[in-house]
């Protein structure tokens, strides 16, 4: 058992939209993830997810509003339910979802990362 | 879907020991406790636990030794693993964790909290 300290985690890497795991609990992972722009419309069968933003503004789209979430806030995006992050400027996120959660659910496309890097 | 604020939530209750509910996904719970002084050494039997300091100081003690855990880390406790969280001040911890957590895991005693408040 060691600490994880998410700001030390995030000065490792500089890429977007590419989660890292920090560490696993039951059937879950802990991720990073910086965050700019915007992603893709997609939805998960069968994984709900929690956003966590320690930095920046995520705009979490839904088809029909928007959820601001700023630094120290979170969203739970339920599974089923269509969702689009956005963020203007860069944003880091801590994402807890299973371990079956592809990060962009039911598309598959260049935005796709299978496979995830531990740091 | 909304975004929940931390801070705000921690303002909103001032006991100790006593987590409350904020969330939850899949089979988990996010939860919400103050922390101060020593709790009761104990494990859960299946559940793993994460522990996310958003103030103060968790000196989370294992048998063989102790894990500081400050603001903006986390710690992952696995199922079966003893543990003693203490807070020589106030502290914030997020905790994340299967619903059938029960706070002090395989004692049943006074700190015992079966029914959990959510805010």
């Amino acid at each position: 058992m060691h600490s994880v300290n998410l700001s030390r985690k995030f000065s490792s890497f500089s890429d977007y939209w590419s989660p890292k795991i920090l560490g696993e609990l039951n059937d879950s992972y802990v991720k990073a993830v910086k965050i700019k722009g915007e992603f893709v419309w997609h939805h998960h069968d069968n994984e709900d997810e929690l956003f966590l933003v320690t930095k920046g503004l995520l705009r979490m789209k839904f088809r029909d509003r928007e959820v601001l979430v700023r630094e120290g806030e979170f969203v739970i995006v339920p599974h089923g339910v269509e969702h689009l992050p956005v963020a203007d400027e860069e944003t880091h996120v801590i994402l807890l979802e299973p371990k079956s959660t592809l990060n962009t659910g039911n598309i598959q496309n260049e935005r796709t990362v299978a496979q995830l890097d531990r740091i």
